[in-house]
């Protein structure tokens, strides 16, 4: 059976690949995404989960070492499609009040991309007995649901500020 | 100002639109997921996520009605780029062990575009006052949690399955 050669360990070390370059994309169009950004509060809530983002790198790096596999990312077309709708929303919606809600709309896209990754990668962490990949995964899972709340919050926010330009 | 065209309303058509394409995709999807699955219970987990999505397609439709829109939907990369990845690697892991948790993951990546985009339009839904709007999608984003949840559940299952195949 020459074709059963990926294991668990793959695909962890996959997961993992593919949220490294992940990140790497969506700390590349955070800052972009700040400065879209109409409200302060909204500019606020992107920038601070860019330094996240950072710390997030940082301990994936911290996981691939613990699995003994060089950091390196693999394209992952998901966060590409996801940033590519993220920027045409941003350029159609440009100028317009619907701007920061769109923009949160497209920020919570990608919460919950990294929502879905981290929770796979902690399953099978857990399954393959890493534990401090475990709680290092966990910490990070924590920070983008809470991330994603806020992000719910600003958009009320957002929805319930006055109009403040003239037409 | 005559880029300050842009509304709520049609952030809500435009995030309607985009949804309605990716459950579309996601139909075609999950049928060859549910082939390609090794275990009986990851399969039904695909077959029934392939009859609900039939369902959430008709609510769908209904609220293109409410917002006085026709059903029609918009490319959506997002979906594209996760549902790509997602056949990248049913190819890479046919046949191996890992297969039904790959299966699993690229599954949940796409539950999760799903819950960020029923939870968009639910908010803005409830912004514009479509109270039915609102009841409708909030029953889908239900089940995509659900269905999210039993996902991770197969996947423990999956875990504990005993190795069934000779090397």
């Amino acid at each position: 059976m020459a074709t059963k050669t990926k294991t668990m360990n793959d695909l962890f070390v996959d997961q993992l690949k593919d949220i490294y370059y992940a990140e790497k994309q969506i700390l590349r169009a955070l800052p972009k995404m700040a400065k879209a950004a109409e409200g302060d509060e909204v500019r606020k809530a992107f920038e601070t989960h860019r330094t996240e983002t950072e710390a997030q790198i940082e301990r994936l790096e911290q996981v691939f070492e613990m699995a003994g596999v060089a950091a390196r990312g693999k394209t992952c077309e998901a966060i590409v499609g996801i940033l590519e709708e993220g920027k045409e929303v941003m350029e159609e919606y440009e100028g317009s009040d619907a701007l920061d809600a769109a923009l949160i709309a497209s920020a919570q896209a990608v919460e919950h991309y990294e929502m879905a990754r981290y929770g796979t990668l902690k399953a099978i962490a857990n399954q393959l007995g890493m534990r401090d990949a475990v709680k290092l995964l966990d910490q990070t899972l924590s920070e983008e649901k809470k991330t994603d709340e806020l992000l719910t919050k600003v958009a009320l926010a957002v929805a319930n500020r006055k109009p403040q330009r003239a037409a």
